[in-house]
């Protein structure tokens, strides 16, 4: 498959596409406003694969050529670029599979982290809101460790929820994450229950700050 | 140390009361509004410590008998019996070290449970409204399957979240927590960051109802 990381220049574009192309046989396509900054980071991402003896291509180009073709789409921007990223590949999503988002709502306060949803109920359902009708989404990947992504030598060995309506595009999704090593997709639910899964998000970085040997913090449910 | 468990005949009651009661010293005490029905459970829970070859003795009082001169009260009762059964305790918790809150206010929908915390933000600030002032409230054990924690013979390992302000009553339940074989104490904050911690309850039950094999899932953090 061909995978577009819209803002895959950031962090946790980063730890996916560095663990896709380590990990499975698809295509990584990483996306950004600026096309020269994807070319330079996807240049960055096969010299570092290299560095682990894999030699594989990974193309940059700006986000609306990155999405063009692709067969899933991650949107993995900040909440506040949500809206008019899809905005600015809507009509280039014609063929797209799935569009998945990562991203979650909140604020930094004096006592830790808290979970801050757009009106929509949660990010995930905003991007279903502002996905073109035909496009299906599911959110994913939310709250994994960038740092423990893009370190190919540490082990994952966690979980990540899925949520969403569309049970084509879930197993899709699915898929995609059982591909990368150690990480265990389970189904969370609908899009109506994307909050509760965006919740845990906040939740992971006050448990990091408040215990020791937690830093990278991944979850577990058995 | 002494330990009430008001509501302590229901199903989350019953699962604290056999681990520290098999795990641990401390005093086990069940609170209920019927003081009979407290007897009664209290008796039971004895009769299966008896089959586990442990002698124990466990009494069942009123809540309000049960509170009185207990060292740690724990609130395992429904979110709307919350502020009746603190007001019917509350004169009696001059010597209680901290009053336990395990309670999450959850919905049931077709597709799904959803986390519905009432107007205080979370059933944790819902208690430590209600409580009286010199009283410090810890919200812990939440989203424990009831039936792991009563089957004795089954390994727990996982985690369970505490958030409070008071950092010595947030200490001993740690210690309380960690009594239990199996299970671990992480420190997610203070109350304020209760509403991301009382969150996950729904998503287990979601998880538990979504995929094979976790029927009693709980949640390990590494």
């Amino acid at each position: 498959m061909r995978i577009a990381l819209l803002g895959g220049t950031g962090d946790i574009g980063q730890g996916l596409a560095l663990r896709w192309a380590f990990d499975t046989d698809h295509e990584v396509v990483i996306g950004s406003r600026d096309p020269e900054k994807a070319r330079t980071k996807a240049d960055e991402y096969e010299t570092e694969l290299e560095s682990m003896s894999v030699s594989r291509s990974i193309n940059g180009f700006a986000n609306e050529m990155a999405a063009e073709r692709a067969d899933v789409v991650v949107l993995a921007v900040p909440p506040f670029h949500i809206r008019d990223t899809i905005e600015s590949v809507a009509d280039r999503l014609g063929d797209v599979d799935v569009l998945v988002t990562p991203a979650v709502g909140m604020n930094r306060e004096e006592d830790g982290f808290h979970y801050k949803p757009p009106k929509a109920g949660s990010v995930t359902e905003l991007v279903a809101e502002t996905a073109p009708e035909d496009v299906p989404v599911v959110g994913a990947f939310h709250g994994l460790s960038a740092g423990r992504l893009a370190d190919l030598e540490a082990e994952l060995s966690q979980d990540t929820l899925l949520v969403g309506d569309d049970e084509d595009a879930k197993e899709t999704v699915k898929l995609l994450a059982d591909g990368i090593e150690g990480l265990r997709p389970l189904d969370a639910g609908g899009l109506a229950n994307s909050a509760e899964v965006e919740s845990m998000t906040p939740l992971l970085i006050n448990l990091a700050m408040n215990n020791e040997g937690l830093h990278d913090v991944g979850v577990r449910f058995e």
